[in-house]
């Protein structure tokens, strides 16, 4: 019989004996390792059965309010600090790349093919920003027709999936580098925001303590033939927040001075008709390594 | 900044210093040895992209089949044996009361009230099997009005709250036991089932070779005023799957064994009108602590 009255005999009969035979040899080490790992927690903290049931009914919750519009395991796992632990593990890219941090649970596909310098918003609200820069491989050579997907928030916090009174389009583009790598865009200058707090993640925050809010950034994933992918953030750093964030994704090469310009400043991007400000972010991609097929 | 790239110091980022300062002890120790676990996992097997995002694409898909008749994330539970390792964990029992086991996830509240030694099947099929014994406290002595709250799968191996084609009280019902502890109803010979395979578990079944398969058995919780609730099985000795629940439930003092009985034994049920069954457990209940208010 597999019954097994001491905790430490349950943990052996599922770890050991169950995933034993598993042929696979990846999929045994991951399943033998969650469950170690698992039975760990809830053996170290002796979980009593009504924490059991709160758990099941906080997953449950998670699992109800998770749409296309909304990824509440992705928000658990950005504020448990669980994706910039798989980030920091993901293998090492060269000296001098561009580092990626969280993804996040705004981003969606379809973003606008939007054209060199023009604007991401289609809705009015907030200080023009102009961000800019060259998108070069490890060898500092020129990209060009990288794809940079951008996404920001709104001065009301919101990203466009979340906020129904804005287009979908809104403070969301994809740009394609030029023959000299250069890419720009007119965004505008980012506000801290905290993460959705109206579901399991934001109640977790508030129970421990801990506060919901985001440092100002702008999310950017580039895409270029040939190398890998970055997703990654420009911090703005004057921003609030910047030594706390919500889900541990600040690193220093990623914080960025926004420039205060003036009206004045013949560099003033089409459309700007005020004070604005400028940002520069070089992306360096690596280079993809061969796929021995 | 709490900005950190190396894993050991996100995991102290977000086990440390983001729960350190949580006032409520019970709180920070359950997220502290959480995260500190779920980083355990993932930095021990180095967890990579794909994998995370397959991870949260399970997570996602579990909630999206879990609903009122289906909880996904109790079969999760029961089929890592975290159900049975936090049924281990729990306070002890005084010794010779009832052992506990898994409660699953196709209890639901409602069960209709029945009298003793009624039917609980409003569907035919199944050999009749005569379930009864005494309900007790710990001094052996017999308690009246204890509830007992039955469940059972058909011969089609599904519980009522999965089968569109029988009525919701099928193979469900709630006693109680007379002046001297007796209780008795009607059931079905339990036979073996698979836990649902059409989801999330059942492919990490198939995926590490191991079965769905629960040996035959019957749901009894039994609750009583001044008593401990338990909630039980009891297993049929003749069955397959003892050795391998899929959920790892199984306790020897939960076996019994179903003894033949014909037509024409003189104890046979009213509404019996062939060979049947009987099985006989008891069910002895710990006091319920005194609770100061």
């Amino acid at each position: 019989m597999n019954e097994a009255s001491r905790p430490e005999e349950i943990t052996e009969a599922v770890v050991v004996a169950s995933f034993g035979a598993c042929s696979d040899a990846r999929t045994r080490e991951l399943m033998q390792a969650l469950t170690k790992h698992l039975h760990g927690f809830v053996t170290e903290v002796r979980l009593a059965r009504d924490e059991w049931q709160r758990a099941i009914a906080i997953l449950a919750e998670t699992g109800g309010i998770t749409d296309e519009h909304r990824q509440e395991f992705v928000l658990w796992s950005d504020a448990l600090g669980v994706s910039m632990l798989v980030d920091a593990l993901a293998i090492e890219r060269p000296t001098g790349t561009t580092e990626s941090t969280v993804v996040g649970p705004f981003w969606a596909a379809g973003s606008p093919i939007r054209r060199f310098g023009n604007s991401i918003g289609e809705h009015s609200g907030g200080d023009p920003a102009w961000v800019f820069g060259r998108v070069t491989n490890e060898s500092r050579e020129p990209i060009a027709g990288a794809e940079s997907d951008v996404w920001q928030n709104g001065v009301n916090r919101l990203y466009a999936v979340q906020d129904p009174d804005v287009p979908e389009a809104h403070l969301r583009g994809l740009f394609h580098s030029t023959r000299d790598g250069e890419y720009a865009f007119l965004g505008i200058r980012p506000t801290p925001y905290p993460i959705p707090a109206d579901g399991p993640v934001g109640r977790m925050l508030a129970a421990t303590g801990r506060h919901p809010w985001r440092p100002a950034h702008i999310h950017v994933a580039v895409h270029a033939a040939g190398c890998e992918s970055v997703a990654t953030h420009i911090f703005d750093a004057d921003s609030a927040y910047l030594d706390s964030d919500a889900v541990f994704a600040v690193k220093p090469s990623l914080v960025k001075q926004f420039v205060p310009r003036t009206l004045e400043d013949p560099d003033r991007p089409s459309g700007v008709s005020g004070s604005w400000y400028s940002v520069q972010m070089d992306f360096v991609l690596a280079r993809q390594p061969d796929r021995a097929e």
